[in-house]
Parts: C-alpha cells; structure tokens; sequence
C-alpha cells in the first residue's frame, strides 16, 4: 500500500487490548502513524514496550491532529462514554468503534460525533489485555458495518477501504439484523456455555463432580470457552442485546426439547437422523 | 523402558481409527509387536502405509497368539460385538476396550470374556478414521478403569501398568459414577451443542440467518463442535448413558433458567456475579 492510498494521516486507537493492540500493530505495519490512548501509565508502559502503537500516552491530547479515531474499547465503555475522551475527538474526524452489539451503539454515538460509523470485526483469540495483540488478527475475518440515514458516506468508504487494507472481509448491513445474527452465533452461545458450567457445579455427589472434573476433556474444554470469558463483557453483551438473546434462548429451548422426547422415547434412527442434519448445517455455517 | 517390564508379547488391537491408530503408533515405539485387526481392505491398506501397526489384516485370526486386545471400536459395536470377533478372541489374553460408556459394557463383556477389563481413555482431537491416529494421544490424560467384584485383579494391574508407560494417569472407579461424570462433561455437551446448531438452524428470517453465518467466529464453531461430531457415535453415547443425560438436562434446564430470568429481568449485577462464578468454576474443571 503506498502513502497516496492511505485514507488517514494519524489514527488513534484507544485502548490496546486484543482489539486495540492488534489493529496498532498492523496499522503500523501498513505505514500509518498510531496514537495509542490507554487508561493506566502500566498499561503504558507494557504498551510501549510491545510496539502497539507509535506514540501511546493516558493523556486524551494524544488524539489531537487524528483523522481518525478507532474506539477500541469495551462494549460497556462504549455505551458509556468519558466526557473526557468525547471532548478529546477531533470533530473532523472519522471515529469508529469495535463493539459486538451495534443497535444502542448507534443510537448513542450518531448523536455524539458526526462522522461516527458503527463497525465491528468478527475476530478474537481467548487473550484479552495489553499482552493479547498480535498480527494479523483481522486477515479474512468479516468486519461489519451498520450505516444508516444519519451516516456520512465517505466517511464509511474511507473506513471500508482502511478495513479491506488490513485484509478483513467488508460487510454492510443494518444494525438491528446485525444484532439479531450476532445475538444467534455469539451471545446466545455465551449463555447456553456457562449454563453448562454451572449445571456440572451443581453436582451434589462429590465422586461424581471429583470425577466429572478429573475427566474433563478438549470436548468439555471447548463447550464451555465462552461461558467462561470475561464476565463484565459477558454482561455488557447480555444488556445491550438482551432481546435478540431471549428470543434465541426460545428457539434453543425448543430444540433442547425435541433433542431430551427423543433420547427419553429411545427414538434413537431419529436421534442419528437430527445429528447428521445437525452436523452438516454446522459444516455450512462454520465455513461461512 | 526395556523388555523385562512388558506385561505383554503380542498385542491385538481391533479397529485402527482415532483411538486404535493412536495405540498402535506408541506402542510399537514402546518396542510391543501389534497386530491390526480392520474391517476393509482399503484400511489395511492405508493403515500399512501409515505405520499403524507391525501386522494388519481384515482376517480375524491375526489375533491368535495376541495376550492383550485391544478392541478400539465405536461404542455401537462394542455394545454388538460380531461373533467372529467374539470367537477369535483368545481366551487367556486380557481383553479391554476403549468405550465412553462403561456400565453397559462391564454388564455385556463380563460374560462374553473372562479377562475383560473395562476401561476407556479420555483422549480425542476432532478428526477419525485411518487417518487419525497420532503420536502421545494418551500422555497426560486420565485413562479410566471400572472394574467389578467379577474383574480378574492380575489383569487389571496389567492394563494398569502398560497405561502408565503410555503416559496417561491411572484412575479406577465404577461403572455407575463414571457413566454419571461422563453423561456431564462429555455427553450431556454434544446435546447442548447440537441444539445450539439447530436453533441457528430455524431461524426464519433469511437477511438474519445468512448474516449468522457469514459472522459465525471461533466462538461458534468451538461451542458447536461436539454438537457436529460423529452422528453414529452420538447416538450411540446417548442410547448407553440416557438416564444420565435426561438428568443432566434436567439440571441444564434449572441452570438455563436462572440466566434466562436474571436476563429478562435486566438484574446484570447478578448475571456478572453468576459469569464470575462459572469462570472461575471452569478453570478449576478444565485444570482437572
């Protein structure tokens, strides 16, 4: 990518956590100049020393001069924004954020800031901190945006040919749909997770749960990822798309049924005709 | 480890997949001459090629003379044995299998042999077939006996001690409370993960659903992958363990339940204590 392509002169990224962190490193990668802005001088420090960012302070000056500003910071945070690091953006600037749920996001920041546009990749690892950044994070992970009326285009094209530059697939559509999906294949699985974990605490025969844990394998390791992520992000998710998880939660308990009539009945050709459905519908939608 | 330790001479194992293929590799590499018994010629063709075993055949008789077998065989066949397998199984050779469901097993195989030990390791990765097998499957994973009052005590010490020089922790319990363990970390996942494939399944609105899966993350695909694993296999686990998943799901369903109202009720300071607790929970099982 040569100097005349580049969208942005500066960009800040507040906050170098897996998202933050990442995005720095191959921003820098790609030639830009990167202001970091994190909320502690050891996070600082640990930052600097890790090369997230170019430039990296606690300080929201560093973000004078941005053209752009990529908030990446908790879904929580976000719908809560310091008045400090509101009156820090540039009003010129493009700003876009990383938050999972896209609906309140931008109901809340298309009133804030002019040129906001609500964005969001598909990518993560099980890190998160300062110490979670790598490379490459975002390569031929979707990254979703969810314009609407009130939306300045060319600030949307200018985050789309950045996004494409990092090597992210490039997907529009509206917020509520947005929720809706994210609600069915991210947050839903966070719930149906930690129940999972929770049901094997509530073992009441020690040398069942003693064993149940002794046992514990990549099977059980992997259903419960999720649920045992980070809980403020967990609940931040649950609170701001609460509706699209109960109406998930409706369709699941609906199928968790229909899986215990047939295990209970022993309809077992039934059973194996579900799991095979089961397996190639995972098939498709795993390989999007 | 040098020849006079060796509890055995000759080593059978029936069926060269995950599991078997995985045997057979480490323990030619512990210097034990292994016999492949497979159903299809192809198999034993491609089990040649891939090292699985001394000798393969699809004849039967390549057990004689063998004092262990091993029968490495999905749990369906386990559970209805040939009786051409039944019948080259010689008598003296201890006799194990590697079945995730033990009570049914034990209730079978201690009549069909008289130096049946029952066992099983708790080991996988989510590929299957001749091509599956690896090296170190076993090492550091528990491998599980449930022996009975009918339970031969040299062949178990036995079986016992050629775990151990595969590397994998020695746990003996009954059949009950494993079946039990098990039907929680293991079985009662594959219905809870396939239910989460199938509600992504009915959504009815098409935007929503190819959206979910454009967007569908590692996230996703980890909480679904058992729910997506081997329909047979499936089956199988829960038409042998059925009473121990209905009563998982009737934990699952209290659990669902609690997160469902703490979400509809918008009661987030107690959602994040409970996302707290489950964290934590899971690391203390998943640390073993």
């Amino acid at each position: 990518m040569n100097r005349s392509n580049r969208s942005f002169k500066k960009i800040g990224v507040v906050g170098l956590g897996l998202i933050g962190g990442s995005l720095g490193l191959d921003l820098q990668e790609l030639g830009y100049e990167v202001n970091g802005l994190v909320h502690k001088q050891d996070t600082a420090l640990r930052a600097k020393e890790l090369g997230l960012a170019s430039t990296i302070s606690t300080d929201e000056q560093i973000l004078d001069n941005c053209d752009l500003v990529i908030l990446a910071l908790p879904l929580n945070e976000l719908l809560n924004p310091q008045k400090r690091l509101l009156n820090a953006l540039p009003k010129d600037a493009v700003v876009t954020d990383v938050g999972s749920v896209k609906a309140p996001i931008l109901e809340l920041w298309r009133n804030l800031h002019g040129r906001f546009i609500a964005s969001h990749p598909m990518a993560g690892t099980s890190k998160a901190g300062v110490e979670a950044g790598v490379k490459n994070l975002f390569k031929g992970r979707p990254w979703v945006s969810t314009p609407d009326s009130t939306t300045d285009p060319e600030a949307l094209k200018s985050i789309q040919s950045l996004v494409i530059s990092l090597g992210s697939k490039w997907i529009t559509t509206d917020a509520e749909n947005h929720d809706a999906a994210v609600g069915l294949i991210s947050h839903l699985p966070v719930v149906i997770s930690a129940a999972l974990i929770e049901t094997v605490g509530r073992e009441q025969n020690k040398s069942i749960y003693a064993l149940a844990s002794q046992l514990a394998s990549s099977g059980f390791a992997d259903t419960t990822r999720v649920g045992g992520g980070n809980p403020t992000l967990g609940t931040a998710m649950a609170a701001s798309n609460a509706k699209a998880i109960l109406r998930g939660l409706d369709l699941y308990r609906d199928c968790l049924d229909k899986f215990e009539k047939q295990i209970a009945e022993g309809n077992w050709d039934g059973l194996e005709e579900q799991l095979q459905k089961t397996q190639a519908l995972r098939s498709k939608i795993v390989s999007g």
